[in-house]
């Protein structure tokens, strides 16, 4: 009789519920709505590039914004976010149209990087802005000279472009990290 | 002869090379340096501490700071950024000492959340202060009757108390999406 000689250590099979309970399933960020490629997140560029490009136009509707450095930034940061956010919005709608996935590794780390780059340069003239629009409107009291009404406006609408772009740079990081 | 009924199917094991190129190995965060309660993750705090409690100095000395909104809240923010980096100091020593893990998700998620609001705190008032300073500078021309030098040197400082902040937010956001 042909005995095996390999020798078979009982392994024991450890408890489901034990295993389950120490490691939650990981949220695998690629099924989450907000992702590129999907509705939300095509809904936050939407909205980015709505209030970045809204911003830009009330700045730029001041006679006076060139004479204040901290403006002229707010045009050129909100003008990049807009044209970023409008590019992003153009690939969503292209992977939601043929239905393809936007999760490989690649791309997922150039939008995570352009998304923090951009909405860091807008987060960045807002504040600028805010400091100045204060500074006019609070601490000096000249708003009979200054367009503060416009300032404060396009500062807002710069902060609520921000808003609507940090979830994306969240997103895509987190995609990142745990693939 | 008893015979087992299992039907066996020949599994094919997958060629180990093509598995490892398609799932590279993910880097696992907390093995990484930088993390809390190692070295790098000790000397990141230091320096936040060091560069925002100067920052507040700097522009504490100043006689008219309390005069601009943006200054106030300068100092308010590198004070808040200071008093979080101690403490997180505090922390990570204790656990470099007794050789404590703090890789622990809730301990991990409150050190992301931390880090996250006081570095965007600090960089909204670093942000807003090179506005002002920007504009007394550069467009108004009018040093002579301000502390240019103090406020750009406080503004500096704040801005590399958030560079050094920075890092940390994304270690340990990277942490959590990694778990």
């Amino acid at each position: 009789m042909n005995v095996s000689h390999a020798s078979v250590h009982p392994v024991e099979d450890p408890p489901a519920a034990a295993t389950e309970v120490e490691n939650p399933p990981r949220v695998r960020m690629d099924d989450m709505e907000g992702m590129p490629g999907t509705l939300l997140g095509l809904a936050l560029r939407f909205f980015q590039f709505l209030f970045a490009a809204a911003a830009l136009c009330v700045m730029a509707s001041t006679s006076d914004f060139p004479s204040v450095t901290a403006f002229c930034y707010l045009v050129a940061a909100t003008g990049l976010q807009s044209l970023w956010s409008l590019a992003l919005a153009m690939v969503d709608v292209y992977a939601i149209m043929v239905k393809r996935s936007l999760q490989n590794r690649r791309l997922v780390s150039l939008f995570a990087i352009g998304d923090g780059v951009t909405s860091t340069l807008t987060f960045a003239a807002a504040c600028a802005s805010a400091g100045i629009t204060v500074l006019i409107d609070n601490d000096l009291n000249s708003c009979a000279q200054n367009h503060c009404v416009q300032f404060e406006t396009s500062t807002a609408l710069a902060f609520i472009s921000w808003f609507a772009a940090l979830p994306s740079f969240l997103f895509n990081f987190w995609s990142l990290a745990s693939r």
